[in-house]
């Protein structure tokens, strides 16, 4: 069975990684948002792919969810000695990937090449490919006004209120090379639980996808258990914009296949048991279970459960 | 009495850490080289100028004559991991400062305005100024081709002939705010032990210095002792360029004031003293002494005997 994933920050790397510890390599296709990329320091920056990248190496940082394990600080204690701004948290090893990918985009090789590329040296074994190699900056709109994405994210922490999100100039861009090819050629697409707005949406707004996933059968497991996010701030979100955060709120902003939306199947967490019938009522397959990755078994083993699931949805849509 | 010295890389630092120990701090002023800047992974970088602020700082390499002491490497490594070039030794501390600088510089700040807070961060006391806040790279012309100069200098290790050098667009370009004025302030100026060809010349060449420099007493201490220069390629470049290394190839490179050129007096090792009286009669006064600078003591040493011939030199042209 093919697979083709769809993924934001830490939620969708854990998933990935339990995807690819039990599912051949070369059938899987790890599609990685970029919207949260930006420019820090005259250095691209892209937060969600290298925290993808570097839990399917084994090399992220579990404590915090970004960066590397084992980093050292230097470099940016430097800067702060020189006033220079701490709020994005860069490890001198981090810094080692951002500041070669910048030059081998200088030189012109395109973001999904140089993934590709670090991707060998790391022995990430899956297919991983950037949503596009053009920018797509996600812009916050708040209260007062529109932020850059990691201003909210990072250095104001996810405090201002949001009104919506724009996904600046993604109708002028393009689906990296491989994305649409890969979601064509699965038999099933994951999107992983990661952050619906900032996260998923972002690679639903590109040219082509939303067609490509309408052929599919798709399954999204929920990041909202029990009404809060597992991390981020996805709960936060669904809140400020009026809706109660829950597995039947994630499985309505994506919609069912039957109800003119994305999804096939949904996944969500044993907690949330008592919203499986109304789930279903929107016209989808629902498997409970415990979604709560602690540690790489958990996410072997959910992942094992996501793939027999796809299945049965398959069966299920052929028939 | 006012001094405004012109400085390259390690000799200049060397010889400006001497000045910065035993004159005030609002009497010198350090006119440094920015014709080795370079980008790199989409940082800026002026290799001379973080010498020689490093140097005044008491924080330099003493043993490689770049960069900090007590650095780490893991962004360097990180990136050789990756594939990336690592021909330029980049520390983290060091890339602290480019990153910094990077920022500040795309946020519309100047070499020179960014140079100045640094120094207030490092506790540099003297005023630093870049010699241009235009970026104006010197190029290296060799027997085959045209080279950027930190190609040159440190991916092939000065090992390409050289058969002369373009200071790119200098004529395009201004002095950074200070120049002229600190040289027309000044009761003198001194052309540090910095290799005349990359180091001096590059800020010679800018519009409005050596009219500026035409109206003071100018004295240039050699870098070549003994037929070698201390560091760099100054004596290989004197040689490629036909021309035998010494004491008196660099006081006629410069040219004495009475013959049309630059200076009114000339320092050189003790080593040398052979040549002394060719060079006075290039109409230059002259003093003999011990330019080697080993340490610390060495460089006040030798400050110390530079500005006392420097207010012979002025008194010589007055009467």
């Amino acid at each position: 069975m093919k697979i083709a994933a769809l993924a934001g920050g830490v939620g969708g790397a854990k998933l990935a990684q339990g995807l690819a510890r039990c599912h051949p390599a070369e059938k899987l296709t790890i599609i990685v948002n970029t919207g949260d990329d930006f420019e820090h320091f005259g250095l691209k920056i892209c937060p969600d792919l290298d925290t993808v990248c570097y839990t399917l190496a084994g090399m992220e940082n579990p404590s915090t969810g970004w960066g590397l394990r084992d980093e050292t600080w230097n470099a940016l204690q430097a800067v702060t000695s020189i006033g220079g701004p701490d709020w994005f948290g860069i490890g001198d090893k981090d810094l080692g990937t951002h500041l070669e990918r910048t030059r081998r985009l200088r030189a012109g090789e395109t973001l999904s090449g140089i993934t590709r590329e670090f991707c060998n040296f790391w022995s990430v074994e899956p297919l991983v490919i950037p949503m596009s190699d053009d920018a797509v900056p996600t812009v916050v709109i708040t209260e007062s006004n529109e932020l850059d994405f990691q201003d909210y994210f990072v250095r104001q922490k996810c405090e201002p209120q949001v009104k919506g999100f724009k996904f600046s100039g993604s109708h002028r861009s393009k689906p990296a090379p491989g994305v649409l090819e890969n979601i064509d050629g699965a038999d099933i697409v994951i999107v992983c639980p990661s952050n619906p707005w900032v996260s998923i949406d972002p690679i639903l707004a590109l040219p082509g996808v939303r067609s490509a996933l309408g052929g599919k059968p798709v399954i999204a497991i929920s990041p909202i258990i029990g009404g809060k996010a597992v991390k981020g701030p996805a709960a936060k979100m669904f809140s400020e914009l009026g809706i109660k955060a829950s597995p039947l709120a994630v499985a309505e902003h994506y919609g069912s296949r039957q109800g003119g939306g994305l999804l096939s199947g949904f996944v969500m967490d044993d907690v949330d048991a008592a919203l499986k019938a109304k789930i279903e009522n929107l016209g989808l397959l629902v498997l409970v279970t415990d979604t709560l990755m602690r540690g790489s078994e958990d996410r072997i083993r959910l992942a094992r459960q996501v793939i027999a699931f796809g299945e049965t949805t398959i069966r299920r849509e052929v028939s």
